[in-house]
């Protein structure tokens, strides 16, 4: 596959590629991606600011426009190789370009993804098992109410990597530097403290394996803009397809803190 | 002076101080305040994102709110000694509460300041010229434009320090872990090259001494959000008179990424 996010997004829009982007284009920062009308912008904008863990902002369009910032002429209707399109709140259809949705009054959110600290943390040669076993990562919806902002209120979306409690120290260190694609871990040890009942039945991705020596090690995730996004039953919104993320020119390294 | 913030803001809401906030409750977070119409205020947070640095959000509030999140039972109308209100641009008056300018329609943001920082900096024995010399930092408009957003463009400003090359290399270890107040500096060294034609005037605050060996030390500046703020030349802005910030009850350390 193209390791060039320029070609890459130029090879999905033409069609030819609508699969996960999971390891594509290493090295650059992948972004889960809102669009949601402009009467609503402000308040989605200042839920993503109250809850800078879970939706980290990395870049937002003005109205009607489709060119983000981040990447080289690069256009967030087609660029992305799947998208799901909500209406009132409900999934209508999942789909491989937006230009047929998108109105002069949309506005595009690009928000940082837990895939460019599992590089790091795979350098750091810490476990990442959801990669190690070929699956998507488990995924939670937790207890943790956010910070509502107008009508868009909703829990706290968790990813949960496995590893030993020594590796679990180092992960944090690692990942703190990554404040821009959720940053250091929200919870170690218990998935009851976040109301997680089955650690086995996530409620997006994949289980994976917990082995013995192993404590469950949670990170905000990325999910969570899009149960805001759905919870004001707004007229149409449209998101990336889980998995299938919007590839920018920015490299992993310039979203570090350090 | 009291030290304790919700004290102090009652002190003030009573028009009982109305001079600057430096120094006062000592390790609480104080705030840059404009408050603006609601129609631009997306326009605004949009700058403010784009523009991390210079307008680090702290809070941001809907329409016609006036208690933050991050100050108890607090009023931003009556709660800072000194406002400025602004038309189309235009400075109009300096009051002490701005209750007969507050409208339904105003969206109020509080943006870090680097008084966090101040403290973190003398408690690492670097030197803060203009607390020595009991002067108001150095500020400077520079030839570095902000990235705009709908009607919002403005030059970064930034504040400087002098100090050795030994202890500026210090100083950016101490306020990179303040990313809400301003973080790293963004230059160190050459005034020229952010085309600051004399340093001895500074377009805002006071010169201070740069003595043999110093080199001036840059960080980005809240004083950027007014003048963002004033270049749309909106109907109505209000800011905090400059110094008279407004305290909060989040501690510094509330603020470090690390």
């Amino acid at each position: 596959m193209k390791a060039d996010p320029a070609e890459l997004r130029k090879l999905i829009r033409k069609g030819e590629w609508d699969k996960p982007t999971t390891g594509l284009a290493p090295g650059y920062v992948q972004a889960n991606l809102v669009m949601l009308p402009r009467d609503e912008a402000f308040n989605f904008l200042l839920f993503c600011v109250r809850n800078p863990k879970p939706c980290p902002i990395l870049d937002v369009l003005e109205p009607g426009q489709a060119g983000p910032a981040i990447a080289r002429d690069a256009d967030l209707r087609t660029d992305l190789p799947r998208y799901r399109v909500y209406e009132r709140g409900v999934l209508k259809s999942e789909v491989k370009d937006v230009a047929h949705f998108f109105r002069e009054e949309t506005v595009s959110f690009l928000l940082g993804c837990s895939f460019s600290f599992e590089a790091a943390m795979l350098a750091a040669g810490l476990p990442v098992r959801n990669m190690e076993e070929g699956k998507n990562v488990s995924m939670y919806v937790t207890n943790r109410p956010c910070t509502p902002a107008g009508p868009f209120s909703c829990p706290m979306v968790v990813s949960m990597r496995p590893m030993t409690p020594e590796q679990a120290i180092r992960a944090v260190q690692v990942t703190t530097r990554f404040h821009l694609t959720h940053g250091a871990p929200v919870h170690v040890g218990s998935p009851e403290a976040l109301g997680i009942k089955d650690i086995d039945k996530p409620e997006f991705g994949d289980p994976v394996t917990l082995r013995e020596g192993e404590i469950p090690v949670f990170w905000a995730c990325g999910v969570t803009s899009t149960l805001a996004a759905l919870s004001a039953r707004l007229s149409l919104v449209m998101t990336h397809a889980p998995g299938h993320m919007f590839v920018s020119d920015l490299k992993d390294e310039d979203l570090t803190i350090l």
